[in-house]
């Protein structure tokens, strides 16, 4: 009797401990995963995984512990931002490449030890007072429009507004794995004012801020000293200090300190402008044009580095232009490339970006990125992704859509085809600022014939043949006759 | 009967199998938070955990396992060296910036592929023998004192000596995720002679040094080839050969050859030089102004490059002198930096440093670092520092005195303020050659007006006002009325 | 009775959870050593571990889980030719350098975006066809032999041919940890065509292609779109597409696209060219020498980048040549190396390479590479090495022998000795472009007599004696009379 009561007893003594111990090791067992991140058995096409609604707008992310995304070391962020929705100032460890899929918008970063040169006198009719204002200066804002790509260097703070008639539509990518962020491979976005819920719940840090620890044991070994009573009330890193240090610190009244602390923000990180910014002024399609052509004017004269013309840097590029395609086939499709050499601040990021169009039936026949991993957004239209691995397992072979996510990671062979019905656009982000890519028909060709009829027992004829037909390109028009797949 | 015996027996095999398993997982945990190792909830000021006596002198080290240390990817030593003491040269995978606290000393750094310009004849009155001595040829001696940040490349070996009246104290950052580090994390220092003692035994390598293996066990496969007897002696890298074989290889006595290998030598790693070291010449003064203003006129000249002038490079550079404060408000303190502009050696480095002195009630404002994991470390005074997240939440806000080391890590923004009775001066080493800082008041500068109005709900009047407060800069002095915190 | 039962129900419930448990933590301790990972209490002389036989030729690899092998982030592939194979194209995600220890032969590499210069009318003794032939056009096919260090970019493919009448012999090192490798530090090896073997069986995708997942789950959520009876047929890279998309995509007879997946071909990745490859002709020893005399004129000019000469860089370089060593010593030996400076597309891979023969009972004296890991190979001879860590132990002192490979990790104190009846030959790898060695001697020489006196506690003279010894450089001979070991 008493033996069975023991047994019992041990049962659950048992079961909790190996509750405990399970724990700690599917702990580890995640951590084995990302120590061996890449060895993908199958890719999934991915799509958000988590939504932050804001007064103006829509911030979705991907959970970063997807297996294809701890390879490829990035996160990555949808937002969606309503007519005269401000996206509020924020920055991150990680350097962000960020494409505008739809709409158009203003941006301005603050980098330091750059002047503020732009002075704009404030209208009388200012809805906030009736007294003549002074004039505002601030550095310079930038206006982008749909198919741009934009630079944000890690640890640079940058507001979006969307000034147009359409909500306006980015993706982001975070790359953690990038030298630039210093710290570890969770996303992390720091926001300089307002009330931002988490953007990534999944990570450590999001799910610690749900179930939190008590007030007292934040602050290290001191608590007393700390302002407590005003910790927990904002996310913002302004309201991590009272607002008697920010007063002090900032020389101003304590009812401005108050509010740099946004306690009780319910806006969350996109907020309304009522009435519009008014620094958006109808010249601003002339002053996009000369600032295009200052910078063609600089890019002539050459630059002897970055740092001389960081302030005055462009960071933007628009590759969506048909005009300006790197590649073109009026049958199948264009592409078209933003790296170091076309917009420099890129070699100090480390990434570029790839403009994909297929036209109906059009291939992009197989590739593989020689240098970078590659992240493909789909953008709008249909298609179908093969992709293969170093063991000629094809770990994704399946039709994608609009708001998709393919990893593709380096070496790993890769072709795009468009539907029947409907082409195909995708953006693809490169982990590498001059990413390379090798196209195995243009390898044929560079090789010598006896090679590949020895590697692939073919008659001479037929290497010929192979080797000629790849004079097209790696844009492939999908003969309209083989309707079957 | 013979259940409850078993059961027992179970409980036993349960508890050990426990034990067994719970010492993996716990490795495991440990290196979980490596791998999320800056979800730092909160962090803490610390001072040194181990301490290593010498006959001349003292070196304490932090256990580099901290996670704030883990997060940063850095460890640190506090070396304190008596007048007339030596430090043994060593070198280390790992790049060094030392700051020299208090004290003035020399330094000998050997650079492989450089000659031996600096020949002295050895006086007559040597200790050690009665005839007329050779000439003695070496490279070149370094003086350092008080507020000089001290470069030290990976792989190469330095002695330090303490030539003044006081304790030479030096604090030194070695960067174990810096890309010159081509081994683990475990910080190593690698004695050429002497028999230091293990300088972090909390890393695995010492605690094993401590629970060894049996002697037979350690040198592969074919323990009968190997000169056990010696083996265990010393620590020393030259402990590790024979004294045969040192005696072949240097072609000297095997009675020097058994010296080489320090067997028994209880000095430890930092030696007293009876007499004083006689390299040491009273011209020596003149000798640091000369190598300063031919360090200059180098510069001036321009340089093309780390490798023609790695044998000549500048590696010290004073940053305490108040002559070349970068920031300066003669109400609140000063911030002087030293970085690869200044000091080129630090571009190989990929470190920097910066000097700041607070004056009572001085704060510097909320700011953060853009590019780099930073490592405060307080010389002398009090003070408090804040540090909040990217959740807003402080992780740090507390007071901190002498001898305490402080990680702010890259992005998290940071707070400094001097005591109402006493200053508060520190060095930070940080992780990035050129690290850049963003301050909070500066990021409002150059925002428009109305996106701070519309970010912070503020009326018009208060944006200008809060844009205004800060044209004084980032070092601030603290109104004397508001005393409550 | 019921409680025996239950316990022993208990006891397998028991041992089963242990052993899950076990399974997950034992994952775990490996991990464990890899964040350790270079805390190696004793080094192995490794031989390959695994063989994979192919129709002309052998591949030998070594495990890259052995913890020196992860301490240096590398893995090791030992490939045999025989007269007329042909190692088929491939690529990898890590640089390799490859040296040739035995044979000659010819290799061509396709580098993107660079044309097809090279244009060969085929003779009308075609074998596989008897109609005149067109020109067949590829880029630059390279001459290698006996003593040559070849570079390989991460992500190009490349294929190697042995046209001598000894079986090509070659040690390549691809190094996984290198920043150009964005996946994890699995060995990856790309073939573009034929059925090759995998190469590393031990990593975990080499494991999963054995006990493979049912082919329905391989490919994503819509496995009903995969054309699965072709999946599993080959190993190549096009063998992951179906036929019918290959035919479309290189817009070819579907017989031929059937070809280019190589589902069946027995031969593994060396394979037989019958007759030879006729690309190669009599007078490749004059383009041979025509070749190195461009470059070296093309060198003489200067060169401002890597970027402008890819497509013609020089890739190879003979380190064996008696002629062109570093270092000499006519008793001891000599060494010469291969570097960024000697072959610049080095300063691309971040590697380097020293080859280094030592005659009988010649000594290379201790010393340590300051930036970088290097992997010892010995190519002929006998002898013995000794390798010291930071804490003075001996981890390796043994004789090697033909075959061998011996990991020293950066500043680990080493020092080879030949034999008394043989000389001893090797190559070392390294993992820098320009790494570089510090040697003790240098070290002393280059130190006031004084520090070493008080380091050691020698005498003046002896000293004096100490540093004069080391005039010879670090090639020694041993003395013959010190016969004892």
């Amino acid at each position: 009797m008493i033996t069975v009561t023991m047994s019992k007893h041990f049962l659950s003594l048992l079961s909790l401990s190996f509750l405990l111990y399970a724990g700690a090791c599917l702990a580890t067992s995640s951590e084995f995963d990302r120590l061996n991140q890449c060895q993908l058995h199958n890719i999934n096409a991915l799509e958000p995984d988590h939504r932050v609604e804001s007064e103006a707008g829509l911030t979705e992310t991907w959970n970063p512990n997807h297996p294809e995304l701890r390879c490829a070391g990035v996160s990555l962020i949808r937002r969606t931002i309503d007519p005269n929705g401000l996206h509020l100032p924020s920055f991150s460890p990680s350097p962000q490449l960020i494409f505008i899929i739809q709409g158009k918008g203003v941006l301005g970063l603050t980098l330091p030890g750059c002047p503020e040169p732009y002075e704009e006198p404030r209208s009388s009719q200012s809805r906030q007072g009736s007294r003549p204002q002074q004039p505002d200066s601030h550095q310079k804002i930038r206006r982008f429009r749909k198919g741009d790509i934009i630079a944000i260097p890690s640890g640079i703070p940058y507001w979006t507004y969307n000034n147009g008639d359409e909500p306006l539509v980015a993706i982001s990518l975070l790359d953690t794995s990038n030298i630039a962020n210093r710290l570890d491979s969770t996303p992390r976005v720091f926001y300089l004012g307002g009330n931002p819920k988490a953007e990534f719940p999944e990570t450590q840090e999001g799910q610690q801020e749900r179930h939190s620890l008590p007030v007292g044991r934040r602050a290290g070994q001191h608590q007393q000293e700390k302002e407590s009573e005003e910790q927990n009330e904002g996310n913002s890193v302004l309201s991590g200090f009272s607002s008697e240090f920010l007063a002090q610190t900032f020389n101003t009244e304590e009812d401005i300190a108050k509010r740099l602390r946004s306690p009780r923000d319910q806006r969350n990180q996109i907020v309304k402008v009522e009435g519009g910014l008014r620094i958006i002024n109808p010249e601003g399609q002339q002053e996009e044009k000369e600032e295009e052509e200052e910078e063609k004017h600089r890019s002539e004269q050459g630059r002897n580095g970055l740092e001389e013309t960081i302030c005055s840097a462009k960071i933007r590029e628009n590759i969506a232009n048909p005009a300006r395609a790197d590649l073109y086939n009026p049958r199948a499709g264009r592409i078209s490339t933003a790296n170091s050499l076309t917009l420099p601040i890129l070699r100090y990021l480390r990434l570029s970006a790839e403009y994909v169009r297929l036209y109906r039936n059009g291939i992009y026949a197989p590739h593989w990125n020689i240098d970078a991993n590659s992240l493909l957004y789909v953008i709008r239209g249909e298609g179908r992704v093969r992709i293969v691995n170093s063991q000629g397992n094809a770990v994704f072979d399946n039709k994608v859509r609009k708001g998709q996510l393919v990893v593709v990671p380096q070496n790993f062979v890769v072709a795009e085809q468009a539907g029947e019905n409907e082409g195909l656009e995708y953006v693809v982000f490169k982990t590498n600022d001059r990413a390379a890519v090798s196209h195995v028909q243009q390898v044929f060709r560079a090789t010598p014939a006896d090679v590949l009829a020895n590697a692939f027992g073919l008659r001479q004829r037929q290497v010929t043949e192979l080797k000629l037909s790849g004079n097209d390109g790696p844009l492939v028009h999908r003969q309209p006759q083989s309707q079957s797949d």
